[in-house]
């Protein structure tokens, strides 16, 4: 057998496992927003099947040993590969070893492919089992503790959670820092370590920034601003988010735009499903969380079709994934060229509801700053404050620094300590987010890490570009599009996050592109 | 192991397979409702995947162990079920052996999970890939050959097809009777001969019936007055048919109704999705069809939930399906009575576009008659006809008494035979219909047995309820709705159609009530 075809049935193989993987997304789309309410216990029996066949196809013995002879470890007898080595067990918790004979792109590809495997056979199906079973009670525990402010009786499911989470790292080989393996989960190669110095060195220049922000003038006045925006028909904002969505470069043809609870963005390559919610006195969250998820579909839209399923055309991870939805929602459609095209077609649209509001007072409404003890309502500069904190709990409860007991009030001092506000209750504290209920620790920081990494792709970007807001107010944002395209879209999960910003552009991930470009706008807003 | 250890574990089996079936329709669903028009090539990726594990999970060894056992002829050790046979290959040629251990219900569902594990392990894996590559080609050859009104390129695609079907029945075990082979995978059990019995009576009576009621006065007034209705808003027809299905006893917590090019129904149990299409002035084609789907979605939401996926939780066959969805769209929607409930309503929504229509009209409209060459247009009576006529080419295909290049002048001589018409070109003749284009033979006998046997039903309703048309006045359709979950939801795949209609009415399956509740409906018209 030949490397070439050894690599030809293993992706084969690969992307027929990631097909199923696709389906279950679809079903999950398809769950919040088509099901009819009776539909639920269906639905969870027909996503049962699936995780069955998908944990079938990709842990098809034929792929390891196909990935053992790539890694040129052992097995079957490649032309060309030989490493010398005995035939003997495939020693998968080894890093592969490279591969001479396998170019970049096949070695990103055996690298992603020897992950997945891992992650599907070295987990015992019990453990599995166990997990899931533990996810769904959790999440209803978490649902009751929440309505009744009770987090006494949510404690014991973060318990068995961590204990999971700890057992599960130690199946995939990392037995003595659990909380990277979570982080690892989400983005491939991120560590707490890389984290924490990112996360001290932003704290340190935010909390004060944020102060100095939320005490101008400005902000005053972007609150009383954003109030003033009501009656909003809900046809017309349909309409209104489709055409800026269209205009910023989202392929109707390949994704559509639905209804659902909460605004997300779920398939890939040319069947990308995005939903958002409509409320008549809130206009700009629909646009916003609509811009937001388009970031995201873009990206979507953007990995390279033939390689779907591979690590030549999955996305990189969720930090990259959140900053091309935060650069589109942020930096480009909070920008005054943004506005400067899109003003006078949301005025063409909704008549009356604007005639009260000036031009400056739609800016300020569009960029308000209000602080808030509730993580999904916050503005872009402090919600990246509700992340350290998550962040910090985290590190603490997985390096036994923090008991499960001592949370609630541990969420309190940081939430006085970040933001300078204090919840009046858990419920609108550390019973505030659903993540943690099934176990998904180790995803809130890929958040505030893709608002790094947006801002620095932007400053990136500029240097390029100087007067790209010039093209903005044109309703031309094809040079943005085509260059996040080149530069991070089309390399797939070649790169891990931090490797991608080093080499789009020239510089370690920083937090420092951020605190600039949060001074600059916000600073901006007083000038006037 | 116990006998009812092992009907437990194959009952799971049976239940995982059927439930990545019901993906597979969902994918389908969605193709039609929702996937953009650049997700094709995806879509076809994800059910290709999706149909080799569903091939998996149908195919299991671990069922055809159970099977052997459970059917008394070798292989596990089952307590209490020994029939003293040696051990040895199961012989799944056989028909099962009646085992004295099972009761009625557990037969039914080892028989049916036979019959499947049979379809799904005879079949060899390259002809099944010859078949749905064929299957693709085949629409693809049709599609071009009806709009370039050119049998001749069309001609060596069903030859094809027909090679195909013959060998599909030779491996199921039909080698003498390929043509039973093909109605047998639509509605289990039925026969060639059985139909055609059916079938020849049927003709004899209907033709000179659609005659006399074409030539009546009243079938001419009826089409002028289809003609009158026009203008009818959308919203108004999707809110009107939403009462209507609502009111017969959909339940649209376990259900739903969207928009596709052709209507239909799919889903089961607890999630049913029905499409429709709107056409403004054409107000009735949405309504009808919408209560077409309607009676389908009543049966699969009747099926007994607990057993959704074995024979006992699965619809009789395609005959039966086709009776329900024609009962509630004939004999009740096009019911004096259902119009006396629905009429003022109807007038209420839509004051401006029915001034102009008096009651008789609007009944006469709703029982048109007006013979076509175009089956899907047809009205209820002359529908038959174009189903006989498939019938009878299909047979003398498969018994090889009609040569697939004589197909367009033997469809053209049938059509003036049955119908009195002859199409003006074979798009409208031989080519009208995708059917054949994948190697769906057998399938158009079903739509006609469904007019049989809602006739047949309806009947019998009649005789234990004779003022029944009151209640419809009413609005009160649950007695109807009642006695069929009980009568035929509940009964699942338990008996075949033949068997099902014999218990429920107490007769042998028969033309004649149909050809009286034609006369009866549409004689009836002239009366006034």
């Amino acid at each position: 057998m030949t490397t070439d075809a050894a690599m030809t049935e293993l992706i084969t193989l690969i992307k027929r496992a990631h097909a199923l993987g696709t389906i279950g997304e679809l079903l999950a789309w398809d769950e919040q927003v088509n099901l009819p309410p009776g539909g639920a216990e269906q639905r969870a029996t027909q996503q049962a099947a699936l995780a069955a066949a998908h944990h079938a196809a990709a842990s098809d013995p034929r792929i390891g040993e196909l990935l053992a002879a790539l890694e040129g470890r052992q097995g079957l007898d490649l032309a060309g590969a030989s490493t010398g080595q005995p035939p003997g067990r495939p020693d998968s918790d080894a890093r592969p070893a490279v591969v001479p004979q396998l170019d970049d792109d096949q070695q990103a590809v055996v690298a992603q492919a020897r992950r997945d495997y891992d992650r599907a056979t070295k987990l015992p199906a019990d453990f599995v089992r166990e997990k899931a079973a533990q996810g769904s009670r959790g999440y209803h525990a978490w649902a009751r503790a929440r309505a009744t402010d009770d987090f006494a009786s949510y404690a014991p499911v973060l318990e068995k959670n961590l204990e999971l989470a700890r057992r599960e790292a130690a199946y995939l080989g990392f037995g003595g820092a659990p909380y990277d393996c979570m982080l690892d989960k989400h983005d491939p190669g991120l560590t707490a370590s890389v984290v924490d110095r990112l996360f001290g060195e932003l704290k340190r220049e935010l909390v004060p920034l944020v102060r100095e922000i939320t005490a101008s003038p400005a902000a005053a006045r972007a609150v009383a601003a954003a109030e003033k925006l009501c009656g909003f028909p809900l046809d017309g904002q349909r309409a209104f988010l489709r055409e800026v969505t269209e205009a910023i470069g989202f392929d109707y043809s390949r994704g559509r735009i639905d209804v659902s609870l909460h605004p997300f963005c779920s398939g890939t390559g040319s069947d990308v499903r995005m939903t958002t919610r409509y409320k008549e006195h809130q206009p700009l969250d629909a646009l916003f969380s609509s811009i937001h998820e388009t970031g995201h579909g873009l990206y979507e839209q953007g990995l390279p079709a033939a390689h779907l399923g591979t690590a030549l055309g999955i996305h990189a991870g969720m930090a990259v994934h959140e900053s091309q939805s935060r650069l589109w929602e942020n930096q480009v459609a909070r920008s005054l060229g943004f506005w400067r095209c899109f003003e006078p077609r949301w005025r063409e649209r909704f008549p009356a509801q604007t005639a009260g509001v000036n031009a400056d007072e739609l800016y300020l409404a569009v960029n308000a700053v209000e602080p808030t003890v509730i993580r999904v309502d916050a503005d872009e500069v402090t919600y990246n404050l509700h992340i350290v904190l998550r962040f910090e709990l985290e590190k603490q409860l997985f390096a036994g620094a923090l008991a499960v007991r001592d949370l609630p009030a541990a969420w309190r001092a940081a939430s006085r300590e970040l933001l300078g506000l204090e919840p009046a209750s858990d419920r609108e504290g550390v019973l505030q987010d659903v993540h943690w209920s099934d176990g998904s620790f180790g995803y809130f920081p890929s958040y505030c890490l893709g608002n790094m990494i947006a801002a620095q792709l932007w400053y990136r970007v500029l240097a390029l570009r100087p007067a790209i807001e010039e093209e903005f107010a044109r309703g031309d944002f094809s040079w943005l599009l085509g260059w996040l395209r080149e530069n991070v879209h089309a390399h797939g999960r070649r790169f891990s996050a931090m490797e991608l910003v080093r080499r789009v552009t020239g510089d370690t991930l920083s937090p420092r592109p951020l605190v600039r470009y949060l001074r600059e706008r916000y600073g901006g807003l007083d000038r006037e």
